[in-house]
């Protein structure tokens, strides 16, 4: 811890430290006590420890599933006094796992500490947390135990911050208390890859917010986005590591506190997107906008989306009036195809579309890098490397520092690996 | 449910009826349902209608089982925040279940409502509710659903109100509101004696406060003791009745209410009890005092007290003056025997007793009655009662409106069918 203790204070220019353990950390006793053991030994190492649980492994699903077994649509207020419970529970008891173990600790609920958000039930942002009160609790050497996932609204409502919440919880209160995060989770870390594709994947040692976001797909299985954003905005440096061993994890951080310049940080899939193609729709103004706004009233997130010309622009006619026409290729969620073909069949006249065509036996795959942004050819290298396997590419997108392009499922491993070590990122064998 | 609307409205003058659903009657997905549809069909009877949940049946030792694991004897202000979620998760699952029926709902939380105790974590007392944050939630036709057993201290610290607290809760907002209040639970009503022992037991239809105190033995299987203190306090009509039958239970009612002077309303069973005997115990001013002190500064409570003059009183010495001997008999529940006789031996010296006896095999047989006020001979009629059966007395005692004696156990079954078929409380065969 004492390693821990040093890289913290490089960011956090006070002696407190927040540290967050998710639902597998606290899924049961012994690990609760683990848990308590750990931030003991933060505090003996001349800190101040505010510790944010999740509800115990499990114990979301079995109240969501039986807020489901009343209605298929249950009400948001309720779901989450509900769902509340979960961390609740899991304060209380690590409170005491603290005391059973010579400390002093208080748990704190979202009321009790203040944690004011929004009255969006289930989704709900945080707009303000009591930090004062944290500091009382805290002065007299009380590890203050903090349910994660909750706050309140104004009027005392109960609120949940939505899945992986107590991550966000974990880095807002960070931020409150200008201390660092460190957030205990089931993994070592955030790795170039996903290890059970690529045996060569490393564990990333610092990589920035802006990558972080980036690599959702990897990221969201240790990290939930939102706290990262949260991170960044108020410049917290989080630690992801694992509960189960003393092994320093991935630190989250500022661009300027990241490692030195690599071109590639790391390889997602996201095996989650299907593709839309609107073929020969009219290319003028306005036009596909209206397509993307019936999508937006039905809530469908879009991701990916690429226009280029049509095959199927007419040649000029006897006026001399060319009809041009473009391909519009979107990604959408496999669980929203659905839905987004029912929007589509209705807006085909609309956009005066030839034809939608649909493809669900696609993935994503990404590279993502700071370095990108001050390397040349990096996508040249990335079409390359998959040519050289003979994978075709359905379609790519681009941002600052991140490439994607989709291919066929059953290229989806065989790509992650080309471009993962064709990019140098894999351990040296 | 005309009938109990028409017998509430007899009792409370505004249309405002409190339901409580005990942890049986909330135990499953199914009950909850069933629950919420009488709420609904009270509603639909001219009521406005506040519903007090318990947790749902086991999910109280649970949750007390964890705290257990981790330590032998929990910090109570982190068992109160563990345990009361027992009730939140019933509060919105009520909530919902009523939603889901088309009626309106919101779950309320003791921080919510404003049940304010004071801060005696696992055994609080309420010291006030905000009425009128019931009113103004009960205003548009919503069903306010109350997390029983929980409240908050003024520093927002969760307490809860000790075992059974629910009833308590429920009583307490029946008073607060002015409201009658059905307490829906796994028995039709308060039985004149235990059923199981007694096939003639026949349900009581009003009982007054006073006896439903005195029958705690038989009525704390359904109605926790405290709410009873409350509802006599205030004057809350109580109408215990089964959540599983539309049948009417029996109402807790003030002494003016309750029907015709019987003799005998019911007779109780203690087998919980345990005899000690100070044997010669010098007779002076404050020598007995002081061994009760010894036993309340343990927490031991004391119930029957008897002292007679011992038959170890010495004859007049050579300077005339008898050395007065007292023997006192008390009991004390089985499960602080072993401590009160540590207490006692340390007792025995300072007191002048010859002898300390202990007796566990004992059990208490209680009549309880407003009847017998004011009718002579009830006491004469019960010893000829268990002399009939050969049944030896070990010990007596009587207040206003009870008389216990203390027998062997084996005949505890046979005492109480003779008693209760001999006052004529049995049905007729």
């Amino acid at each position: 811890m004492t390693g821990t203790a040093t890289e913290i204070s490089r960011g956090a220019s006070v002696s407190l430290i927040v540290q967050k353990f998710g639902g597998t950390s606290v899924g049961t006793v012994d690990r609760i006590r683990n848990a308590a053991a750990r931030a003991l030994a933060t505090q003996r190492a001349g800190h101040q420890v505010v510790v944010i649980v999740s509800a115990m492994a499990g114990e979301t699903n079995r109240l969501l599933a039986l807020a489901s077994e009343l209605s298929p649509l249950p009400d948001a207020r309720e779901v989450d006094a509900l769902a509340s419970t979960g961390e609740q529970v899991s304060a209380a008891l690590m409170a005491l796992a603290i005391q059973a173990q010579g400390g002093k600790a208080r748990s704190l609920l979202g009321h009790q500490l203040g944690i004011i958000t929004d009255s969006a039930y289930t989704k709900a942002r945080i707009k303000a947390i009591d930090a004062q009160r944290l500091h009382d609790e805290l002065a007299d050497g009380t590890i203050a135990v903090v349910a994660g996932f909750q706050g309140v609204d104004e009027a005392g409502n109960i609120t949940t911050l939505g899945r992986g919440g107590s991550d966000t919880s974990a880095v807002a209160v960070a931020a409150a208390v200008g201390a660092a995060c460190e957030i205990f989770t089931d993994v070592d870390g955030v790795y170039t890859t996903d290890p059970n594709i690529c045996p060569t994947a490393k564990k990333i040692e610092r990589i920035s917010y802006e990558e972080m976001l980036e690599l959702a797909s990897l990221g969201a299985k240790v990290l939930q986005i939102r706290s990262v954003e949260v991170a960044m905005k108020y410049g917290v440096p989080v630690h992801v590591r694992s509960s189960f061993s003393e092994a320093p994890g991935t630190w989250v951080v500022g661009e300027e506190q990241s490692l030195e310049r690599v071109t590639v940080t790391g390889v997602a899939l996201d095996r989650n997107e299907s593709r839309v193609m609107l073929v020969g729709v009219d290319d003028r103004p306005g036009i596909v906008a209206q397509a993307f706004t019936a999508l937006s009233r039905e809530n469908i997130s879009v991701d990916m989306i690429i226009q280029s010309p049509s095959a199927h622009t007419t040649p000029a006619g006897p006026d001399g009036a060319v009809s041009r026409k473009t391909d519009v290729t979107f990604t959408v969620t496999k669980a929203d195809l659905a839905r987004t073909q029912q929007v589509m069949e209705s807006m085909r006249v609309v956009v005066g579309a030839r034809e939608v065509r649909y493809e669900e036996d696609i993935v994503k795959v990404s590279i993502v890098g700071l370095g990108m942004r001050s390397h040349a050819g990096v996508a040249a290298r990335m079409f390359e490397l998959l040519a050289a396997e003979n994978i075709n590419i359905e379609a790519i997108s681009t941002s600052e520092i991140k490439i994607s392009c989709l291919v066929a499922t059953r290229y989806a491993e065989l790509a992650v690996r080309a471009l993962h070590d064709g990019f140098g990122l894999g351990t040296p064998a």
